[in-house]
């Protein structure tokens, strides 16, 4: 045998071993793996998140915080209301200020920015209603940006601003907020410091099936 | 020259190329990657969740149901207190009893499964005090299972409930809920029919920097 002729069937012995690896590595990023990982990635990251009340000394850019925002406001509202507005603030003075006038939220002026979550009663659906559950709408829109915060490596926490009148009142004096503005929380945002642990929450007890 | 010498080399470059193309493919599933991904994943299910009103003939398993469900008991709730209970409507009769009873809800009977998101009003806190804020909790956690249902390629939307108080009476007489259980909204459930698309609902004039 001719040793070109031995030297081609190793090669092509070599070559469709090789192809044979590159379609296996290829269908393992295909479709049906991409869509459970997917849905893996999601659910993990909502196990994942976690209340972060100590932050790094770490800048969050004004990029990442729109980021936060969009995913806010892709939250479902109401008859479509979106009766939503945000306070992004990231001014160190400003925090201080705020962190001042709120005694539960010492952690601020350690917080890169804080976003403040408000509903805006002066929207209107389409018959000159005002919205009835604005308080609803921005809860979920606050979900959305603590699981893309979450998802960013952020840590963030949900503090409580509305219907504590006192608290209301705080916020809206340090932000200038108008009449019309309420804000709901005040949500710390920052890159966490040591290493905080989500909670399992998860109880059968609270599931019914087809009736109580 | 030999023809086995022309195979010989035309097989060493194919071989050549593949592994070129098989190191490409394995570096491509590699770490940092995967970590941009992750926020991207989060980020892109978020943007892309929207009401889903009308469902194909397709079953939704229980286990598909408890995934939502794990991820609705993953939302924060105030001083921790978890004041939510969850009824799972698959059973057909069921979803027709509760659609009969809601105008609103009319799609009801052709979705694979409904959950219905309840506030408990008998937990109560360290103090013996109940939810104050029971309505953002549950808010928050139908927002994780709208965000797993959507990536899990389930279709889903937030039909209200509270506070009306005559669908407040129809589901709890549908469901036999006691007094202290409080439907917030009725989630349908199912595959998708059609292709519903999502709103692009991000506007900038609803942020404000540091003060209003």
């Amino acid at each position: 045998m001719n040793k070109y002729k031995i030297v081609s069937l190793v090669l092509a012995f070599a070559l469709l071993a090789t192809l044979v690896r590159l379609v296996y590595v290829s269908q393992s990023e295909g479709q049906p793996a991409a869509a459970e990982s997917k849905a893996s990635v999601v659910f993990q990251n909502i196990l994942n998140r976690k209340s972060v009340r100590a932050y790094a000394d770490r800048k969050v850019t004004r990029e990442q915080l729109d980021t936060l925002l969009r995913a806010a406001m892709a939250a479902p509202t109401g008859r479509d209301m979106r009766p939503w507005k945000f306070v992004v603030v990231d001014d160190t003075a400003a925090l201080s200020a705020l962190a001042g006038q709120l005694p539960y939220a010492k952690m601020l002026p350690q917080a890169a920015a804080a976003v403040v979550v408000c509903g805006d009663l002066s929207v209107t659906d389409d018959q000159g209603k005002p919205s009835t559950n604005w308080t609803f709408d921005c809860s979920a829109a606050t979900e959305n940006l603590l699981l893309v915060a979450e998802a960013m490596g952020l840590g963030a926490v949900w503090t409580g601003v509305y219907p504590y009148d006192e608290r209301v009142q705080a916020v809206s004096q340090a932000l200038s907020l108008p009449e019309h503005i309420v804000p709901l929380n005040l949500i710390p945002i920052g890159y966490p410091e040591g290493n905080p642990t989500p909670k399992d929450k998860y109880n059968s007890d609270n599931i019914h099936f087809n009736a109580w």
